[in-house]
């Protein structure tokens, strides 16, 4: 396997599922001083990982939950984030310009911010309320303090029992998914490699991991067209471009919105010959309870992305580093 | 001029402004019964108007405003959707399958719903509990309510003369735009019919624009491909794949986000060729207040995309009412 480093990707998920009593004590903290709503915020592949976050909330929960990009709420704002609201926000660089904007905005409307930040000594380490460092899984992180909230709320009586089976099985088990979708995973690098756009579906938690892997990944890393679009709108516009040839990968998990997802596995053989499914559902995770593997498919689903990315790294040439615009160029 | 009646295109907005009485008994009504949220849901087009509703209101209110794709509601639901929400969603058919769910299951929550159906005699006109019927322009509609509600909360002072000017001007001023913007949009027809992809970028109520123009006429009815992104995304991953020649339209509106467009504006000509600007601002919209310009951007956008699509449909030679699939295949 290319580029695959077995410890390495298994302590990523560790280390992030250890953060987990620190992240307790901040949301138990904000809480018991009245916090009562959530603002997730991000840009970009942040902005994706909200957007995974807020569809797990509302499966489960009555809590208001905020979600905005940070350039848009830099502009507009939204008057319903107050002094009782809690801000979390992600960051590797820990300087993305539009997001330590956002956090002086949040700020004067009186929120509080969580950061989680790779670097504390960045600018955004030095401006969040709640700095928890490091690096690890950004979407595991924003999970972790969705849960603890709802938690606290009383929302989410499998709290203890869901996260005693991910810190028991988590980091094997989608060590092992990277491993099993290796093969599944070179064969679509070399066969799509050279699409001229290839189309990525999905539906809930998989509606931001699409957006982000179409954009974050297949764009920013590997140079290549896509086109996302959610299994609700796929058949109220995008349908009609679709045809035999046309590369189409649907991702499916196992939340609340798997039907809708299912639904355009059904129709699509119908109109496309070149249809790809990356469904969550092929993947074993042992010691994970069938009622609780759709909370976490988007690590699943992202744990096979992982591996196209390595092989299609390979494939086609072109390192996943290096970027022809993004903070080379002023704008 | 091709498929241009004046007149018929000026009482279109005629006819929704006049709903605009109507409108407010229902929204004052439901409001002296303690509504207090609103839930704007729809799908494909009418989600895209949701949208373009929700950041005008995020705007200027602090009420809690709903978006509901309806089947993502249909199968996560929103426990936020309670007795004291109006609900309002819009349909040119009255039978829009997704949507007759969602009515259902708003109505188990206890929300009210108000429909703008065309035919009063379909299965979402008999649903719902205000009805307001006839054609006319979707997104007016919407914005006529969401400004009731905001007024009423007094958060609003304009709103009567907002709509003495609308009710005097509107009309005609749309009506030259489309005129004024015709021979661009012949252009345009021209230079893009054969267009591999094409991007659309917006913010603000231009990405509800956007989002639907790139999906409910580029893809559903002429049939091209297209990507939307909003604004602010577009710096965090799609700029990579724009290259010279890669096919590019920004639509900069007046409203608060119109910086995240502009930032755009600057920088796409340092790697991109074949850029194109539909700018509100081009547009005179005599009797229309400075300051007001930014809530109709969206109604002034659309009518030049009108004459793109009357121009693209003749250059083309692909009749706009055809669909491949849409309605016609069992999904």
């Amino acid at each position: 396997m290319i580029k695959f480093n077995e410890a390495e990707t298994a302590e990523n998920y560790t280390f992030s599922l250890g953060l987990r009593e620190r992240i307790n004590e901040v949301i138990d903290g904000v809480m018991k001083q009245g916090a009562e709503k959530l603002c997730l915020l991000g840009i970009g592949g942040t902005y994706a990982s909200c957007l995974m976050t807020a569809v797990h909330m509302k499966e489960f929960s009555s809590a208001e939950c905020i979600v905005e990009n940070a350039a848009e709420y830099n502009a507009t704002g939204n008057k319903r984030v107050d002094g009782r609201t809690l801000a979390i926000i992600a960051s590797v660089s820990g300087n993305t310009p539009e997001v330590i904007v956002s956090v002086d905005k949040l700020h004067e409307a009186g929120a509080k911010v969580l950061g989680f930040i790779s670097k504390a000594d960045s600018d955004l380490g030095k401006k969040v309320d709640y700095l928890i460092e490091g690096d690890g899984n950004e979407q595991l992180k924003f999970l972790m303090a969705a849960d603890r909230w709802m938690f606290n709320r009383g929302e989410y009586a499998d709290y203890a029992d869901f996260y005693d089976e991910l810190d028991a099985h988590l980091a094997d088990d989608l060590v092992d998914v990277e491993r099993d979708a290796d093969a599944f995973a070179a064969d679509f690098a070399v066969k799509h490699m050279d699409d001229p756009i290839h189309y990525y579906i999905g539906a809930g938690n998989q509606w931001g991991a699409v957006y982000s892997y179409g954009m974050c990944y297949m764009e920013e890393m590997h140079w290549k067209r896509t086109k996302t679009i959610t299994a609700a709108d796929f058949f109220h516009g995008t349908l009609e471009v679709i045809d035999r040839d046309t590369p189409v990968t649907l991702f499916l998990g196992e939340d609340s919105q798997r039907p809708l997802a299912e639904r355009v596995k059904a129709f699509l053989p119908k109109i496309c010959a070149n249809v790809t499914c990356i469904d969550t559902k092929d993947y074993e995770l042992p010691g994970i309870d069938e009622k609780y593997r759709g909370h976490i498919s988007f690590l699943v689903s992202h744990a096979v992305t992982n591996r196209i990315d390595a092989n299609l790294e390979y494939a086609d040439r072109h390192p996943m580093e290096i970027r022809r615009y993004y903070r080379r160029l002023q704008y």
